[in-house]
């Protein structure tokens, strides 16, 4: 029954799953459902926008030296030649002493240099355009290529996707786009002891939880989970749905129960799967130690543990980083919400790394942010549903002391 | 073509659209599918968790007198048992003097009070169990109801639901919930000058960008964006696909052309659904002036100004949370991201409220992080692409100076 812990710190555990690991294959999808995924390679605009001068404001086109010198005692009063409807191309061509009507977005006419704003003229009855403040060339005008550049880069490789993004390929004409595939992932439970949550466990059996969590942070993520029938304690049974996940999936990811037992039949199906095997047993963070680190067939092998708090901190800590990588995005960082005055000391074992939840509270007296640990000696998954996020207790330090800020993340 | 403005803050257009708003109705859908909707009502456990007493490691349950005053020089010797397997009740009953093998998450024998952990043990070639340590009654156990207690809150109502409520939910057996219905949201773009992004634009003609911004971002917050077929300036076929649209939805938003002539149409168009209508016709925020905020059938109807930036913006501050209202969310705050310095002096018109884009910047000398304002004189969609999120500058102050710390959000 005794545990042979071969354990390795959270960072290493990502450095050694990430070093032989590569990002997924790539493919072409519509640009306009892009957000959120990972561009494969830079993308550049392939043409000038705009491709002609536009009009940046409501007025007149106009030649600029026929306004040098207009004021509102002594209006330049020029002659209107015509307008150039929206989305036509000019017939309009200005003679000296002569205006257009431009619309915001739309073309000069054909010999003018900026645009005077509506707000700047009166149409007098007569017909004749008084403008009141002279414009310099190029005033209120969208110079060719100033939004983008033929070549210039829009967005880099490895780079998550944002609306404006698609905005900006779409708007120079890239309508489909090279990214990363989603990973898919498999999560698998396992253990005698588990039930399906629709089931009232009988005395001993717990309703499986870390299944639904595990898989909905993946898809949170952005990557596929596939799940499989919930496995008892059985070695065979375990290598083999084992063996048809690795072949499907880009990971594989156990949540055993939180047995030694449990883990041990872990460690010895990640074991039986092929080279290297298993990289570690255990990782060097509180809470989520009883972690089973393992590749087979270039593809992460995890053995989460059975506690539910456990389980999400290892997964948002050292799966979330190596998932990141496998979707080819470049760099990945947690996501930070507040720096709050933590409200009680907390002690740390030095050697290991701790990740304390906290609820954020505001101190309505001071109007300043309070980190309250939300502690649970049963690290249960209670403790989750009622904290706002964590903070991390370096692997040296041997606890913060009250009243330190501390980096509060999600 | 002068243009009437019955402009109206940022704020003031979110309140008079909520002050009138009913969030979109309930459905009941799987737990395990609930991550990321918002809760209906309170959601509270109908049982206890854990519904017994369990071990909180691997070891041997026992009475915890039989341990007092055990070390490692004069341990306890006690007698095995049995063992409470995995996922069972227990069949073995302790008498003074007995232990039984426990495992993490596994039941205690009757009579048992405590678990003394097997690190702190030995088990003798004579089958005598020597216990080194002394525990205390309870330790090493996780208490019926320690978890939840029957009646205890999982989540508040109008809460978004995340992998860890949706973790306790199932812990518990509640395996459906009742959630707001996601809503549905209208995105036509109307505009003569505007064609599909597949199509090379003829001389004054754009590629229909906002359509796709507006209807990723509408899917980003969790609301169903339904588009429709691209539309001329033509006041016939705007109102018919406008009533047709706010039968079809909750919202809907008008993505139209940049100019006065566009945004006329538009309000004309609103007005013409029924009462109230037109709200305001023009917000008090820069980029963003031209929008047209208007009600009808009690759904809100938005004239979205055309230019990219503009039209995000809006969407951003004002749409947002009127979604999220809509949704059901209790209180909604844009994403922060970072509180670095700026790095120019960006002046602003007082009433009004300024939105800056900014690139974030981490100084390699000072290790600080600063603000570079990302900006271009037509506000085009590169803009959005260069920056990393935006600072807010209030309606009453006429500007930021350099070296200010401003907080960024997406």
């Amino acid at each position: 029954m005794a545990e042979f812990f071969n354990v390795i710190s959270p960072s290493d555990a990502v450095s050694l799953m990430i070093s032989t690991l590569q990002p997924v294959g790539k493919e072409l999808i519509d640009t306009s459902k892009s957000v959120g995924r990972i561009s494969f390679s830079e993308i550049k605009s392939n043409e000038d926008l705009p491709a002609h001068d536009r009009s940046a404001m409501d007025g007149y086109s106009v030649k600029a030296s026929d306004t040098h010198g207009a004021s509102e005692s002594l209006p330049a009063y020029l002659e209107l030649a015509g307008e150039v409807p929206m989305g036509k191309s000019p017939d309009v061509t200005l003679k000296n002493g002569e205006v257009a009507v431009a619309f915001t977005g739309g073309m000069l006419a054909k010999g003018a240099d900026s645009v005077v704003m509506v707000e700047h003229t009166n149409l007098s009855h007569s017909g004749l355009v008084e403008v009141f403040r002279p414009v310099a060339q190029g005033e209120n005008v969208i110079g060719r290529g100033e939004d983008y550049l033929n070549g210039e880069v829009i967005i880099g490789e490895k780079s998550l996707i944002q609306s404006a993004h698609l905005g900006s390929m779409l708007a120079v004409g890239i309508t489909h786009v090279e990214v990363y595939h989603k990973p898919t992932i498999a999560v698998i439970s396992a253990g005698d002891e588990l039930v399906d949550p629709n089931s009232k466990p009988c005395a001993g059996q717990i309703r499986d939880v870390n299944l639904y969590t595990i898989g909905s942070l993946v898809k949170g993520i952005g990557a596929f989970p596939k799940s499989y029938p919930r496995l008892p304690d059985d070695f065979r049974q375990q290598k083999k749905i084992a063996e048809q996940a690795l072949l499907e999936n880009d990971m594989v990811i156990f949540t055993s129960g939180s047995s030694v037992s449990n883990r041990d039949l872990t460690a010895k199906v990640i074991k039986g799967l092929g080279e290297p095997g298993l990289l570690a047993h255990g990782l060097a963070l509180k809470p989520g130690k009883p972690t089973i680190v393992g590749m087979a067939s270039d593809k992460p092998v995890i053995g989460l543990p059975g506690n539910p708090v456990s389980a999400i901190t290892v997964f948002d800590n050292v799966l979330r980083p190596v998932i990141a990588h496998m979707k080819g995005l470049h760099g990945w960082s947690p996501e930070f919400i507040a720096e709050p005055v933590l409200s009680t000391d907390i002690h740390s074992a030095s050697g290991r790394t701790d990740f304390i939840r906290v609820k954020i509270r505001t101190d309505t007296d001071s109007a300043g942010l309070f980190a309250d640990p939300v502690l649970g000696k049963s690290n249960s998954i209670s403790v989750l549903s009622r904290s706002d996020g964590y903070f991390e207790i370096p692997s040296p330090d041997t606890g913060v002391y009250a009243g330190t800020r501390v980096k509060v993340f999600v």
